[in-house]
């Protein structure tokens, strides 16, 4: 037996930031006194500010499919036509919500492992003038997929209907211009770029929602974005919030306004790229070789095993705790994260852990080759910086 | 720039093992009150089973140092003739303490790197019979050396000089049978292998060393170990305990009997040997090759190259903290530690970013080849340990 320290290594909750942790040991203030209505708006600045947009951008206490429920429950009314794109697990909730919400759903379903292309997007519109709205990941998590934000908001733009992108694990490892390409709802999490445990949501509304938004008359009350926003312009939110994490996203903030929100997405893209190359070298196969995403990269397991051997190898024997694939990608894939607070020294250790998983389960592997070409990709990377 | 978490990793302080910093937070307690003295004796009997001898072990609130003059002012009068082992910077405190303490000293020097070999402390104490004691230190942090430890003690057993081992990073990272091998002092500290801050030191004390303190007359108050004896007896500290430290402690040891001390021993002793192995494959050389410490392993510079340059570019490249050479090996060695929390996937880094940041100093380096040599031992050990 040998040490074996716990490492969460998901693609959320994602490795913690350390001074966001300790933070939270602070939460012995009260919500309604000046203790917390000087931190909150601060919070919100810093949060509007690595959002990177001029729209309101709303905290909710929630996992990130309650900032899912409000995207839809704040913006139609029953029976109102959306197109809805589904390509993973996370495509399939926005098609749960609108079922739920009795919308009339175009359901644009594309295969795990692939996107919905922007043109079916076009389509679906020039078919269904009027639709209200287009949902779609921005990063399919399940999938290590990513859908091309630009060139379907783009398409949304120029149309009376909302975009509204999950960018739950997108914030942070993808560029998104969110006022630039027109991104009316972005939904980000605490538990993924933002290297805070789960817990709290986020919500940015653009002008043309909240249009959109008076004459909404689906049901809410928890989720009602309107006198969040209220509250939020007092510096309060509007039910109890969830103050430890208020006070462990100040600090993550801090550190991201920090590296920059832009190094973030580049150290994501980065560390993906590597974890590619890693795969290459060691003759595995993407699951999403034609759109992969820099939040996660999934993996095919080797012919004839099972995906859940690999993660229970990075468990039993690193103390690792890697992602399996979900639902029917169960035991088909697993899932190598980048979102938030990784680095280089994370992926090493990942890599040789892999290669030694792969060996002890009967594989050929050269020990070494996919670190090598990690390395290489970092090496290459800090001599583009320094030319 | 990407994201570089910053990763302790140098030979005391070593990585800090969370539940016990978590333990930390609970340190409301007073010290004379129930809630503390049902909390101490659980602790001292731990770390008693944890060193793994029936002689007392108490616990000092100072660092390693305070215990080593302890070790000095407890079982000494001035102008004791001592027997002091001197292969580094410990080696030298032990000669400054006994120096300020007025003890007329043997010093048995070996030159940086190497070791005191047992035959010189036998002749010692032939041509000095009336020598009340041994110093040495088992581990010699500064050059990654170890001393035969049961062979110098084997000898002063059959003396009636007491033998004084600064285990320091000894414990935890070799076979120290004390009860057996007759180790009448052995010093630790908290900030070792017991993977807890710096703040705590310990010393176990055989009857031997009681019977030599009876009559000891130098001058002692904070470190008299009569005293905190008696009071731990009690289930008490003599002086205010660091309370938050024995909360972290406690906790500490509970681990370390989870996985076991002598898994502990092994897991640092497999470390290090993967450590040589990186080494001979990246051609780099080792400062004590032939009595290699498994605490740390102390390494070269390559020909040339200050390795302060390879201390700044762990530190500036990838966030990692190792430790450069002290006093005049400061320039020449770098030092991987081994001692306590560390696991393998933390030296599958450390060796890929060595790699790195050698390559980036213009030494030709095949990516992954060290990388790949400790792998091969992680492979042996596991392949080893199951047939």
């Amino acid at each position: 037996m040998h040490i074996k320290k716990q490492r969460l290594l998901t693609p959320g909750p994602t490795p913690l930031l350390p001074r966001a942790l300790h933070a939270m040991m602070a939460s012995d203030i009260h919500h309604r006194t000046q203790d917390f209505i000087k931190l909150y708006p601060v919070v919100l600045r810093d949060l509007k500010e690595v959002y990177g947009t001029q729209n309101d951008v709303l905290i909710l206490v929630s996992s990130g499919t309650g900032a899912l429920e409000a995207s839809v429950s704040n913006f139609f009314s029953e029976g109102d036509k959306v197109v809805v794109c589904s390509a993973g697990k996370f495509g399939e909730r926005w098609v749960e919500l609108a079922k739920a919400f009795r919308l009339n759903a175009v359901v644009l379903t594309a295969d795990y492992g692939d996107v919905v292309a922007p043109q079916r997007v076009e389509q679906a519109l020039q078919e269904n003038p009027d639709a209200k709205g287009v949902f779609f990941q921005a990063s399919e998590t399940s999938t290590g997929a990513a859908h091309d934000v630009r060139a379907i908001a783009e398409i949304v733009k120029k149309t009376g209907a909302l975009c509204i992108v999950d960018a739950i694990t997108g914030l942070g490892t993808m560029p998104l211009d969110i006022d630039g390409w027109g991104l009316d709802i972005v939904v980000g999490g605490s538990q993924k770029a933002f290297m805070i445990p789960p817990g709290l949501a986020f919500v940015s509304v653009s002008a043309k929602a909240w249009e959109m938004n008076a004459a909404a008359k689906l049901p809410r009350l928890y989720f009602d974005l309107k006198k969040e926003k209220k509250m939020a312009d007092k510096g309060e939110s509007a039910w109890t919030p969830n103050v430890s994490h208020i006070l462990a996203l100040a600090e993550a903030l801090k550190y991201i306004k920090e590296i920059g929100m832009d190094n973030l997405v580049q150290n994501a893209m980065l560390l993906a790229r590597a974890t590619r190359e890693a795969a290459a070298a060691l003759g595995l196969e993407l699951f999403a070789p034609g759109s992969p995403s820099s939040s996660v990269t999934a993996i095919k397991a080797p012919a004839g095993m099972d995906s859940g051997e690999i993660v229970k190898g990075f468990r039993n024997q690193f103390g690792s705790i890697i992602a399996n694939g979900q639902g029917t990608m169960k035991g088909q894939i697993f899932r190598i994260a980048h979102l938030g607070y990784f680095d280089f020294p994370d992926l090493f250790a990942m890599v040789a852990e892999l290669e030694l998983i792969l060996h002890s389960k009967g594989i050929p592997v050269e020990f070494g080759k996919g670190v090598a070409a990690v390395q290489r990709v970092y090496a290459e990377a800090v001599a583009g910086r320094q030319s």
